[in-house]
């Protein structure tokens, strides 16, 4: 506390992003990070702009940027909108798009970001429970709201809603902006892009660091109406000019030029993701039906956190959450094969030990 | 306009960065940018981030980078925050320390980024003229304030304070944060780092963008009290977990580790500098003693909007800004010596002209 901070800066409650521990020996599936690494082109790219230009500022605008993720989604550039990192998208989404007089929507059980936004933009909320499978509901959202905002595969649960039922919320409120934030959509989920054609009132964000690997370049993306985007980009433009540097840029454009690349990468994970489900179950876990990146799991006779300590001492480090309803659960990312062995050995140790 | 902005968005005035033309053969002089590349050093390690690792998310606290910049400049860690460019700092500071009932005290002439951020977060301000012969008089400061900023040397014009001037504005204001914008520090004014340790209500803001020339990779920072550095980090962590990606922490700690390229470099602009000044008098104008990359000049026969479109014309760049006081200005970047060279050419064609 300090007499020299706004009144604002008091009242935050941060968001804590997972652990980064520093030590390469660990099995870290704590933040959802890809197994494998990026597409070899981006990297070359990054390489190439590690130049005498970078001397010089990057565009404002990332114009070749949004051209190249216009036409890998089948959009125009005025729909496209970049920030540094998906959670920098959301930030100015929220400021942008999501205060209103009514309340902003979102489910009890979801990314723990959007009440911290909340709070730093001043956003009044209401929650919606998942139902008892965890599951969001979408007649449950059939009640006043200025906005919503949902993950689609939601998280920390990685279950996904159908682009049907997406539909069906965006005609429940024609009149609010509706944030679809799939941040893991590539890895099983029905993207809701090409309904940003017949609904005015979308916002999609999406991002390079899970399916294309670049979480530590720091790249998200929103595609919607131009008149959302025109909204983030006022925000964006009385905040920071160039959000992305000259390696961010030409890393993403590159990564979306290597289809095959990508295409491979997911398939592996999804892979990944099955075995991993069937090794949980054997050891008696119940797995929620995943369509991301990781998989949200509980033992019917084991504590979360007991399991998460005892984990971390076979140096295998995974996300537990204390909230209510998920107490019991741990979220767990999809590895390689040889990391997965290592965390179901690590918990056949634990499950069978005295 | 749209139905679905929340009511800030319709009321942002955005700031306008200068443009970043893409075509090359231009004598672009408009930005501020180094007319020298980054350290090779930084380059070394940009590509060595360009690597398998970059599938993992950055350090979210910048441990490593913070650790360099507080021994460069003979702080504690905790008294560093380091962001994505300094205008996002500068941004996070405006939230955090610069929001109290009291009005933000600045220059009319000055960033033109200040008011906009004003308006961004709610922030009632009031402008100090600058003097007759466009200084900052820090007596003028001497009434009720909440917070102050003001850029050291100033911009548009190069002018500086010295230490003991920013010494005796705390002084006169112990009760408010006083932010120091030192973007143009490194090219001949006095930093106020060392006020650090006797002033707490001091936060000292720099960047890697003009003397160690990386604009295009986007690291600023700041440097403070304990206090002021932690309302930072919580509007930071409330916003964005992981605003500097990899290869930014990489190629910002290297950049360090150069101090004789650093000392070089800024010591080839300062001269270049100079060399400008001189050429400028030459032809008839009026220049500002600058302390920065750039000088404010105009010439008592032209309009600066003239001279501005006929520099366009003949292919070379300078700012231009149509606020009163300051509208038959240039605002011209040191370039190197050929640049400078093609622009006086330019100038003295378009002087002599018909």
């Amino acid at each position: 506390m300090s007499r020299f901070w706004s009144s604002l800066t008091h009242d935050l409650k941060p968001y804590v992003p997972g652990e980064q521990p520093r030590m390469s020996e660990l099995v870290k599936l704590n933040t959802n990070e890809s197994p494998f690494g990026p597409s070899p082109r981006a990297l070359e790219a990054i390489r190439g702009e590690a130049a005498d230009t970078l001397r010089l500022y990057p565009d404002p605008q990332a114009s070749a940027l949004r051209a190249a993720l216009a036409a890998y989604h089948d959009v125009r550039p005025e729909q496209v909108f970049v920030g540094n990192g998906s959670d920098e998208v959301l930030a100015h989404a929220f400021a942008a798009l999501l205060k209103h007089d009514a309340p902003l929507l979102f489910p009890d059980i979801t990314y723990s970001f959007y009440p911290v936004y909340c709070r730093l933009f001043g956003i009044t909320y209401e929650t919606v429970p998942l139902d008892q499978v965890m599951q969001i509901r979408v007649a449950d959202y059939r009640r006043p709201a200025g906005a919503l905002i949902l993950p689609n595969p939601n998280a920390p649960t990685g279950i996904a809603l159908s682009r049907a039922e997406i539909a069906n919320l965006l005609e429940q409120h024609p009149n609010a902006p509706v944030v679809i934030d799939e941040a893991y959509v590539d890895f099983g989920a029905e993207t809701a892009i090409p309904l940003v054609a017949s609904h005015r009132n979308l916002l999609v964000v999406q991002t390079m660091s899970k399916s294309r690997a670049l979480a530590g370049l720091r790249v998200g993306y929103a595609i919607g109406d131009a008149d959302l985007i025109e909204g983030l980009t006022r925000v964006k433009d009385s905040f920071n000019s160039y959000p992305l540097g000259r390696p961010a840029q030409a890393g993403a454009i590159a990564s979306l030029e290597d289809e095959a690349y990508f295409q491979a990468s997911r398939a592996r994970v999804i892979e990944g993701r099955e075995r991993l489900n069937r090794g949980l179950i054997r050891l008696g876990f119940d797995v929620l039906p995943s369509s991301a990146n990781f998989v949200f799991a509980r033992h019917p006779a084991h504590e979360g956190a007991a399991l998460a300590t005892a984990l971390r001492q076979r140096a295998v480090i995974v996300r537990h959450f204390s909230a209510p309803r998920i107490a019991d659960h741990l979220r767990i990312s999809v590895g390689t094969d040889e990391q997965t062995d290592r965390l179901l050995s690590a918990l056949s140790d634990i499950l069978g030990g005295p």
